[in-house]
């Protein structure tokens, strides 16, 4: 990354650069003179293409939240049944993770101490709260069990999903987006008990 | 805790008052001045009690530590059918981890930049890889699903049970640990899905 040509940057290259630096050293962590180091360019260059740190904050949560958000829009999201619509935006929730990963773990790293972060914050709990909506639609039609309180039951799904982060390597040796998902849906929806 | 008398401190005490500063600024951004500012008492009254900030390190994941491994040793963990047993021990990790909190949750962000770190890392591995084991052993007797290659359904389910320690706060006013221990149970073994 360093090798590339200060002419070459673009607003994109310039993010993920960024999206690198804050994962690695966290956000409040990361100076200017860090993200200039990293993308090889000085300081000026950088704020030719953005204000400040917060706006390269800005940018990446608001791909991760785009992303999340856009999957309500689907039609399988909005259409049929809410246990069919809930299983569809569990399933496509790993798909988002994985495919914008550097994105997501920005974004559920965030912690609250700039306007951008507490607006991050208040969004992710925006999504929560539709999808907690879905899983209580889906209790009362009968179709999902109504044993767990809905908030507890969203909560630990979303950990479920959100620990992926954690571990998933996209180098193509461990399990695939698509075996991640299904895992997921299944274990979710089916439990780990055989015929349960 | 900034009020404790200097003489009625304890490694106890100190190790408590250290494990909600490294929660708090992280491992590696928490100085001996620092835990002596939390704890109220000058830095070498800390180093009559532990040789630095390492030991205590050692001494908090240890505590969290000995709770997981000590699970595997209780009754119900070692005898029955390996589905019954990993339902048990599911359970447990999830009382264990709200009993022992602050100590599991700097277990789980220990990253490996000193030698107390690796050895933590390691011994977590060890605990994954026996549940792994109950989990497979459970899948073979048939009672398990084996449509989930079993390393990342155990991933998947530490997943779930680990980010308790995201939102779970002991104030009596949200889920209590026996609500959420059985939330976990019947998500994990039976999903959401009803009569699924």
């Amino acid at each position: 990354m360093t090798t590339a040509r200060r002419d070459t940057y673009t607003p994109e290259t310039l993010l993920s650069v960024a999206v690198r630096v804050f994962n690695e050293r966290g956000y409040d962590g990361t100076s200017m003179e860090h993200l200039s180091r990293a993308a090889g360019i000085s300081k000026s260059s950088i704020y030719h293409h953005v204000a400040g740190k917060e706006e390269l904050l800005r940018r990446a949560v608001s791909r991760a939240l785009d992303g999340l958000f856009g999957i309500l829009d689907e039609e399988h999201a909005r259409v049929g049944r809410a246990a069919g619509r809930l299983e569809y935006v569990v399933r496509r929730m790993v798909e988002v993770l994985i495919a914008e990963l550097p994105y997501v773990t920005l974004l559920l790293r965030v912690r609250g101490n700039t306007a951008t972060e507490r607006w991050a914050l208040e969004r992710r709990r925006e999504f929560d709260h539709r999808v907690a909506a879905l899983l209580e639609a889906a209790a009362e039609d009968g179709d999902v069990r109504d044993d767990i309180e809905g908030r507890l039951a969203t909560r630990l799904v979303f950990g479920m999903i959100n620990s992926i982060v954690e571990w998933y390597r996209p180098d193509g040796r461990g399990a695939g987006e698509r075996e991640v998902a299904d895992a997921v849906a299944r274990l979710v929806f089916g439990g780990l008990r055989k015929d349960g």
